[in-house]
């Protein structure tokens, strides 16, 4: 997912005792019902998920060996079938290819004849990668020791989300294995687009069949590695929606200067493509580059609550400015603000994001060329309740009035933003599985990262939508990326005991009937 | 050479008639007396040069085969050693490769026992490539058919500038097997990095040894395709100078934001690398992009002279806007500028150029990154009476004052612009053997490229300098360059028509003693 860095970096340490306490005490009703109907004793499950260690490790290793990439178009088809293939071994009855304008999804189904449904989404792709910049294979899923976490498996899709989620399918394997059946029936879709920001999971989520399916379940969850290494974990409320757009300016499109690159002599005649996307690109921004300048852009913004302010608060005091620094490698946060004043801003600010630009000759020295055409790749993250469609519709008439309606803005993918309320049954059992864990658990209003929630929070399906998962890794997007398989940290849960926090977890939900 | 595409596009057609035959009406005793001194029938020489005609193109193919570049640092020592070895089969008595901070030089000398010494300029560096994107192996230079040329060489380096000055060259073997001597003595001096604007040029020029030899010379003149495709030619009084810098923007060097590249999501509390370096590049030039917006940056801007008017209104009267248009993809001038105004500016105007860029990620669909490092590849071209180092303080102090004194400005190379006047011996020599060779000729005030013409024309050594050439090429620094090798118009002289155009030249430098 594109969620920053999860587990790791700027949730790390951010706990929130007293805030989760509060929560769980306004709800005493079930919690006592997950005392009683959470699964009882599981360590028969776990003993089951401790001997298939072996399978659960090679299953994700495997997986791994095959990215499917949406950007560079590769292992679209196979990744889907790989990924319904994972499922009906898991247990999943039915399971469909589904076709979309984009890459394929996977609709599977399980019922185990309970009263109680939930709704699950999972992807199956991966981010690009450069294998040069590894230090481990990143298809060869190697488990290496890295000190002071312990055993770790490094590959693309370690993480994000690979890792999780298969742990989640050992979770499955080792119910069956005990001889037990899922305490939920479940719904699952799982799309191949999810790096390149979904673009046709609406068209996935909407289909009749699965519609209808999840109108029975009372909440979609992301299996997640949500652990930060010292084991604490935070649930996030919500997340920022995201556009990511392509902006081209060429002096074909424009209609002045020359048509193709041309020697950089001719500029004192010549109009430039590269200056105009840069002068274009300028008022997008405050002169610091720090806020959007598009026109209207605040109009749907919603300022933070007080009860988000609150838990803003509260992470700030709770936790280290000193040590995230020092994790993210940061010097200093925007305008030198305060910590609180930054997590506010991580948390309520739209922002506007240039994620690559080029033109022109990029090689070693110079080379004298006007080049014709200039590329700038933008994300723009989005806060309640500006939508996706309202930010493309936006950044084009600011453009367009400014006399730059020929730069062609081409989106290629978007999410609304998504926000989920505390006291909805899938964020109470999360809180409640951890804390049984004996984790120290924050809470967030809304993560700074984008997962497409919004297809589930918002019409027509209506339901909260939340991730959930025991577990650390870290580097998403990055070099090396990994996951944790076995812990040093008695506090944090390896692969096996990730497993175990799923079925703990299907249990929760299931006692919240 | 740094020149725009001579002998084609924005020099085609470029005739001017009336400014030539007054220019040398002017000066009747050189004239008259080349016509008694100038070589007289050179039949026999033009009998060589056509016997050895094979030798000759193999001459140059072999040089294209090893190409010197500079700005990847390919085969300095080895092209250096291949000038010089071309020098000696030429027949020069002395050569010496002079090492530098850089890539080293070729010091060459011939002794004929004349009264009168020519200084030569040479290159022995080529611009980068890439195989992929030309019709024919660019090392290779194969030769082939171009209908209405008749047949090219295509080859990196093949007019720019391996191509005629291995036709001059070409000239000296003929002189030799035609049991001649040259008629002039010459001092040689061969660079290595034209190509990414000299830095090290002056190093080679002002030892004591070759400033001592090209004391004894009258100019410096360097072998160059100078023809139309239609045959005509123009001479250059002048060429403005450049400077090629590399901005660099990181979050390290700025002290600000996350040190390394971050994901995306972390932008609303972090500043950016890319948007300071957008921000900084826009104070640079007008809102258009035209003009430069350097503090101070006209303070030594000369306005062009009535005479150097007078030569552009010529210019623009005597020849098609519409074909210098379409040759060269041009939808619009600046401004909508009428032609003679956008050839004044083509002339008079110092500009400030993007000739690349980049930042974070530039491969297919996006990645949501936050990029730590911008870079902006510039060039700055620079007229009368700009300098180099001017441009190079004045663009560090304007960045500076605004507070983006962390951007790195690294100037990989630069030339001072360059100016000779009309009435020299070696522009009149060149307008003598053209309107000899029955070319219609026209004359500019000053190049919009660049070539290092003023490390002869300003102190220490202060001599005139100039091009000549017959022969006619182009695509210099893109794909599928070429130099005619037969030409198909009677007014277009082939390699060894411009072989032998060298040799007349070189007797009509000889008459004006």
């Amino acid at each position: 997912m594109d969620a920053g860095i999860p587990g790791t970096a700027h949730r790390r340490g951010l706990m929130l005792m007293a805030a989760a306490a509060g929560a769980s005490l306004a709800m005493p009703g079930p919690l006592m019902a997950a005392a009683r109907c959470g699964g009882g004793d599981l360590s028969d499950v776990k003993a089951a998920i401790d001997k298939q260690r072996p399978e659960a490790i090679k299953r994700l290793q495997d997986w791994i060996a095959l990215p499917s990439i949406a950007a560079e178009g590769l292992n679209a088809q196979e990744g889907a079938q790989y990924m319904a293939e994972l499922l009906k071994d898991a247990g999943f009855q039915q399971t469909t290819i589904i076709q979309t304008d984009g890459r394929p999804g996977v609709f599977a189904t399980m019922d185990n004849g309970s009263p109680r449904s939930v709704g699950m989404y999972l992807m199956y792709d991966v981010k690009q990668f450069d294998p040069s910049e590894w230090s481990s294979p990143p298809l060869e899923a190697r488990i290496v020791d890295r000190p002071g976490l312990g055993k770790v498996m490094i590959g693309r899709g370690a993480v994000n989300q690979k890792g999780p989620e298969a742990s989640f399918l050992a979770g499955l394997h080792g119910l069956r294995a005990a001889g037990r059946k899922p305490p939920v029936n479940i719904v699952l879709i799982a799309e191949g687009e999810e790096e390149i920001a979904s673009p046709h999971f609406p068209q996935l989520v909407r289909r009749p069949e699965v519609l209808s399916a999840l109108g029975k379940c009372r909440e979609v969850w992301m299996p997640f590695a949500s652990q930060t290494p010292k084991g604490s974990v935070e649930v996030d409320l919500g997340a920022k929606g995201v556009i990511e757009v392509e902006l081209v300016c060429s002096t074909k499109a424009w209609g002045r200067g020359a048509e193709n690159d041309i020697h950089s002599s001719y500029k004192a005649e010549l109009d430039s493509a590269v200056w105009r996307l840069v002068k274009a690109l300028s008022t997008l921004v405050s002169e610091d580059g720090n806020d959007p300048a598009i026109d209207d852009w605040f109009e749907n913004v919603q300022p933070l609550t007080a009860r988000q302010k609150e838990l803003i608060a509260e992470q700030a005091a709770n936790t280290s400015e000193a040590e995230r620094k020092k994790f993210l490698g940061v010097q200093t946060w925007v305008r030198d603000l305060p910590y609180r004043q930054a997590l506010e801003r991580l948390a309520s600010q739209p922002t506007v994001n240039i994620e690559g630009m080029y033109a022109g000759y990029t090689g070693p020295g110079g080379k004298t060329i006007l080049p014709s055409k200039a590329v700038a790749k933008l994300d723009l993250r989005l806060v309640p309740n500006q939508t996706a469609d309202e930010a493309e519709r936006k950044l084009k008439a600011h453009l367009a009035r400014r006399g730059y309606g020929d730069i062609s803005v081409t989106r290629t993918g978007g999410y609304d933003p998504t926000q989920t309320d505390e006291t909805s049954p899938v964020i109470q059992s999360a809180l409640e599985v951890y804390r049984k864990g004996g984790l120290e658990v924050g809470m967030s209003p809304r993560l700074a990262g984008s997962w497409p929630g919004y297809i589930f929070t918002g019409p027509p399906v209506n339901l909260p939508a939340a991730h959930f998962g025991f577990g650390h890794g870290a580097h998403q997007h990055a070099p090396d990326e990994y996951y944790v398989i076995e812990a040093e940290n008695p506090k944090l849960r390896g692969m096996a005991g990730a497993s175990l926090g799923y079925v703990e977890f299907l249990y929760a939900l299931a006692a919240r009937s």
